[in-house]
């Protein structure tokens, strides 16, 4: 066998239950003979010149090479001062584009079915910009940065998105009844993008409106797109309705094809190394990401072979309701993925 | 008889559907023979000297008096410029504290059943400043202004709230990993003012948490206390979580005795002047009120009587599911408050 086109991916396992899942989302792509092959690095924060917190180089390098990353859970930093390596990497290779599917699992009850939107956040800016002063003794300014070039990259990611995935609506969400200016600028650049997609229908909606409709009824909503905060805040809340972040993917896109993909629940500390996570999320991050590089037969089926096993309900690992170990839980999705050859 | 002791509340009815349920809840107020007199004022924004908006002299001076208003729902302006009378109205009274109980209603399916949880949100300042700037052709900066004194002053509303009605837990709802110094300010003095509640439990959690877990079990929730936006987007989620606005309370309470209660729905254009507005949301706030108002017997037969007319089923307005005119649906709860006695 001549392996062409045998494409790198960086690997970050990540801390806690990170190496056991990584392993988990390996062996499974190996089951499916997805051409792949991966370059494992570490990532913790380090001070670079001038004192400015960097990831290391071998891993940057790695993902300057290869453009596309996998990701564990990583550890939030303790130590004050210390910043969020998620935060960092986002800033890093400028993944500006947040992407969370949030898609009902046959055989996995909460109290909706037919959830099937797709959260898209804006991921470098807004809330997050990091300026913040103390103005005298007791009062406090955080900073709110909205530009029209992140918002209308934001909405076109978004739009382009919604067309790609034969999707039919994207709803910009928003308060700029309160902030006139910075959601009014970047509601302004979605109604404008808005303009060059008359195959989609646009809409607006304030955020608190979308929290109680979404509660009372997701299955109303397609493509939300929306600023930094109000995307975290609302693609947890998509999560826990169809069962949390154990089971949800996520993507983080960039410009040129650059994008990492992770799973976004914690380390899971109490259970790293017991062979007992579930590898779920990671692994529908890694499928997103096989999308991503146009390989769709290896991200269907392996996605219909977790499903499969999900929706079977004989193998599942404890969070899922079951009693397996993470090791059973994967051979059971490797052992599909080949019976779909 | 002689009537003493009795209580003048200033009404504003507002738009829409305002008037119709503003003369249902004075109706079952006089069928429970409430101790109060109310006066009608209407608020529209008007131009004060040197061009501030302010709300109208009269109802100004009804407040300054009576020191409680309960409001229907008012349009959000049109006019750009034109301020929101529902942010005018608590920033002219400083009514800093916006409680929201969230409480299952017996005959009323939604998909969660016990909740009973309270959102309390810091209601003058946060992300609501309105301090906005454009600093360069595309750039917009947004300010969030927490101060000590605010937090602080929240924070002892909570845990007073939290005491008073025998509640056992405060959750403070905060994102201090991403906004360190403002939301830090603002958990450090929910920590402090939790020294000197030894009696309720305290606890924090990043808002995104909360909204993935609040969908995931409400029922693990007590009080939570947290900024205005945070407030604003958490205490709609959990109204959709028990039935949306129409059936859900809300004051907003300032110093000295100081309060507005309110519907938060909208003003339903649609069906205003038709005898089709569901009361209840602003028939419940009116209850609120009485218990601020230190008459908990006249609240508490209310409140009962309007529950059971929910869950008899028999007399129910269309958005609760029934085909009652709303002066059939006020009928019955008149009816059943006087059998009450
Ligand atoms: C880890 C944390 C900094 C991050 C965020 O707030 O964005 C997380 O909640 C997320 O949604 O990826
Ligand atoms: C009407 C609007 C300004 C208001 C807000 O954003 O606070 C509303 O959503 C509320 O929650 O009372």
């Amino acid at each position: 066998v001549v392996l062409t086109n045998v494409k790198t991916v960086t690997m970050i396992p990540g801390d806690g239950i990170g190496p056991e899942i990584s392993a988990a989302v390996m062996k499974i792509f190996e089951a499916a003979k997805a051409p792949i092959t991966w370059e494992e690095r570490n990532v913790t924060a380090i001070k670079g010149p001038g004192g400015r917190w960097m990831i290391p180089p071998d891993a940057k390098e790695s993902m300057d090479r290869s453009k596309i990353g996998l990701k564990g859970p990583l550890k939030t930093p303790i130590a004050a001062g210390h910043p969020s390596m998620n935060l960092l990497l986002r800033k890093t290779f400028d993944l500006y584009a947040n992407v969370r599917p949030c898609v009902s699992i046959e055989g996995y009850k909460t109290p909706y079915t037919d959830v099937n939107l797709v959260t898209i956040r804006e991921n470098t800016e807004g809330e997050y910009s990091g300026i913040e002063h103390m103005i005298v003794d007791g009062v406090v300014q955080s900073i709110k940065l909205i530009t029209e070039n992140a918002s209308r990259r934001i909405a076109e990611y978004a739009f382009e998105y919604a067309r790609n995935n034969k999707r039919t609506s994207v709803t910009a969400v928003h308060k700029a009844n309160i902030m006139r200016m910075s959601d009014g600028l970047f509601l302004r650049k979605c109604r404008e993008v808005a303009e060059n997609y008359k195959d989609i229908k646009f809409t607006e909606m304030y955020l608190d409106t979308v929290c109680l409709n979404m509660v009372q009824d997701p299955t109303q909503f397609d493509v939300l797109v929306m600023p930094n905060l109000y995307g975290d805040i609302l693609s947890d809340l998509c999560a826990g309705l169809i069962g949390g972040l154990g089971v949800t993917p996520s993507g983080n896109i960039g410009a040129n094809g650059v994008a990492i993909f992770e799973s976004v629940h914690g380390t899971a500390p109490d259970i790293a190394g017991m062979d007992l996570a579930n590898p779920t999320a990671l692994l529908l991050s890694a499928v997103m990401m096989l999308h991503h590089m146009g390989l769709h037969d290896h991200a269907d089926k392996i996605q219909t072979a977790c499903f499969d096993t999900i929706r079977d309900k004989k193998v599942l690992t404890k969070d899922l309701g079951g009693s397996a170990k993470c090791s059973e839980f994967t051979a059971e999705i490797c052992r599909r993925v080949q019976d779909l050859d």
